[in-house]
């Protein structure tokens, strides 16, 4: 019973688990939380947004009227009336969608481990965005593949510009609404150009949309869905429009991925979350997002304005900026010879935290960029955090 | 905008999502709802055991208590409360346990899913058990393993036989507590000679133990921790002690383990659900299971009691099976010649349904076995379901 003088075994890890991993976020994340910092660093949605009460109210309800179904074990595929909630969502968007097009996923940051592990061997091709969100790239690392970035410019991803390097991809990764992180939104005439250089070269599209609904200058261009249904794999959450704490996304498709999908969801975790699925989909039926949606968006708007005149009053020459339409966040790009990982330690010094760009790339990484997110602060303290990032950039321009 | 006439992307699946699957689960599964379908099939704990009051009450409490927290995203590791709470158990069954050795995972079959990622390249060595858990081998398949099966008999595993079919293997996978699918306990000085083994060829011990809480006769011997911490990889699960709609699993391990777990599961899915962990928390806290696991225990046991004794009265000779001491399944063997999995479809034209022993293997299937699952059908059915059985077995001995 002595376990304790017995050494470990001898570590024999797999290829995938002693791949390194960068330590910046943690690190970043770690040092935002001390409260005196401003941090515009997370990617958390606001707590004020959460329908606290109204969700109290369905738990209680489908425990009242459901509770040993909600507490038992249910099928890979999701709860049907989720399912059929987020099909009505879909089609009120103009996209007719059934519920059976719907897989449910404990959050879409498993959707991205499911659907890399659908399609890639080690050594495969992705495209990606580059900027890119790099919980994707955490995701799709698993897998090994080797990455091709996609051409990118001020207007986001740039279709007229793709060539050779879509050659032989296994799928393309894009977040072509409100983009984490840059924050742009790709137009209509893009999104089609997209959908034909997808059929050119014989790829799938991975539409990334956890920020569609969060919108508040203008509704955003359709869906993927829209201009190449047969080839797009679109993935939702209920992370930003309802609660992250749920873990709570879906995968839509065409029947021969959704086929997959169930085969590798049944062996990686059997299934969701029964009872959150059903307090969901409880909310949904009562259109409290109707009312709920429409508070979030002026409320992020709010802070967005904020923190673009913010930037506009203290931001010395040279820098550039996103005027995302909607999501959470405001790319910033410094003069290339400004290295925003190396200037991190003295924002902190000055009570301000941001993430530097570097690891949004998949392949070589930029560093003269920053990522802003303007959501969990109010606006008086954006303010304060953006005129302490000025006068920091203006020290060091 | 008319993506119907195009034709979907040629289908290049990675290597993982091309293997085949088998379809008998799924199968058996949905002849098995049918209602006039007497099933021991399932392997669902009985949700006349859920707490539906207490958990709606602590749904309401944690929601007004931390609302906002609850339905924020969470740290990978999971919620401290939760780990705590799990590390207490632990403790007081004997076995020091600190919250800080706690992982929380989204059900034990996550946990199996990471565990083989965590340490399998395609053609490394895996040591089950013959017969073993199916969910089990699924998860493992994803990352292309070899199996090799460990000696048991008719107490179980039987480390006493284990010879060079050990070396070099990652781990071996055991259930040594009321056994998924046999019912089988191992003794402690089994436990104590599987430690030893597990030194002398240097692997992990994955213990698997969702069913050590529900034993019904005497307490089983403690877990492997006990024999070989430094080289014990443990995982539980809410599942079968509170509910398996909330899908709430853990992970004990050595901190070299757990650093490398914490690494893999962020990019898998973040983190697990934080308002179904802190609800659980506030049950445990409110020691509700002190009442609520004898209660299952009773309940079970008379299942188990009412097939034991349906079995000695209905059975034809030459067929054997096991007296559990806790879990929710019997082992039935009948003779070599006498293939369980053709004879299914006979025993649904009668309204009964089994798991037949083929898919429990993990290289060559045995036929002349099934599983038996007790505790979802009350006592007189129970006694039903094993005549029927019985003379259908008479039939064709």
């Amino acid at each position: 019973m002595s376990a304790q003088c017995y050494p470990t075994p001898r570590s024999r890890w797999s290829h995938v688990a002693s791949q390194p991993v960068s330590d910046i976020i943690p690190l970043i994340l770690k040092v935002a939380a001390t409260p005196e910092v401003i941090s515009f660093a997370g990617g958390l949605p606001s707590p004020e947004g959460f329908p606290i009460a109204q969700l109290a109210h369905a738990c209680q309800s489908v425990l009242d009227r459901d509770g040993k179904r909600a507490l038992q074990y249910s099928a890979i595929k999701g709860e049907k009336e989720l399912r059929e909630e987020i099909a009505r969502r879909e089609t009120q968007k103009g996209i007719p969608t059934d519920a059976e097009e719907v897989q449910i996923v404990s959050g879409s940051q498993q959707a991205l481990d499911l659907i890399a592990r659908l399609f890639l061997n080690p050594g495969d091709k992705v495209l990606v965005e580059s900027p890119t969100y790099m919980g994707a790239l955490q995701a799709f690392d698993l897998c090994q593949p080797k990455y091709a970035e996609l051409d990118c410019d001020q207007e986001g991803l740039n279709p007229a510009a793709f060539g050779q390097e879509c050659r032989n991809a296994k799928f393309a990764y894009v977040i072509p609404t409100c983009a984490n992180p840059t924050g742009l939104t790709i137009s209509s005439e893009r999104r089609e150009l997209l959908a034909q250089k997808a059929r050119e070269f014989d790829f799938w599209i991975v539409e990334d949309d956890p920020y569609g609904e969060i919108w508040y200058t203008h509704e955003p261009p359709p869906s993927m869905r829209a201009f190449a249904a047969e080839r797009t794999i679109r993935l939702g959450t209920l992370s930003k429009i309802l609660t992250p704490g749920f873990r709570l996304g879906y995968i839509i498709a065409p029947k021969e991925v959704l086929n997959k999908v169930l085969q590798l969801k049944g062996a990686m975790d059997l299934h969701t979350c029964t009872f959150t699925q059903l307090v969901a989909a409880q909310v949904f039926s009562e259109n409290i997002l109707d009312e709920h949606l429409p508070a979030i968006r002026a409320r992020y708007k709010k802070h967005a304005d904020a923190m673009l005149a913010a930037l506009e009053e203290f931001m010395p020459d040279g820098i550039q900026w996103t005027r995302p339409i909607g999501g959470m966040f405001i790319w910033v790009t410094v003069p290339a010879h400004v290295n925003m990982t190396e200037l991190l330690p003295l924002a902190l010094e000055q009570k301000v935290a941001y993430v530097p760009s570097e690891p949004f790339y998949a392949n070589a990484p930029q560093f003269n960029h920053f990522r802003l997110s303007f959501v969990t602060v109010g606006p008086e303290t954006i303010r304060e955090g953006v005129k302490r990032l000025g006068e920091l950039l203006k020290a060091h321009i």
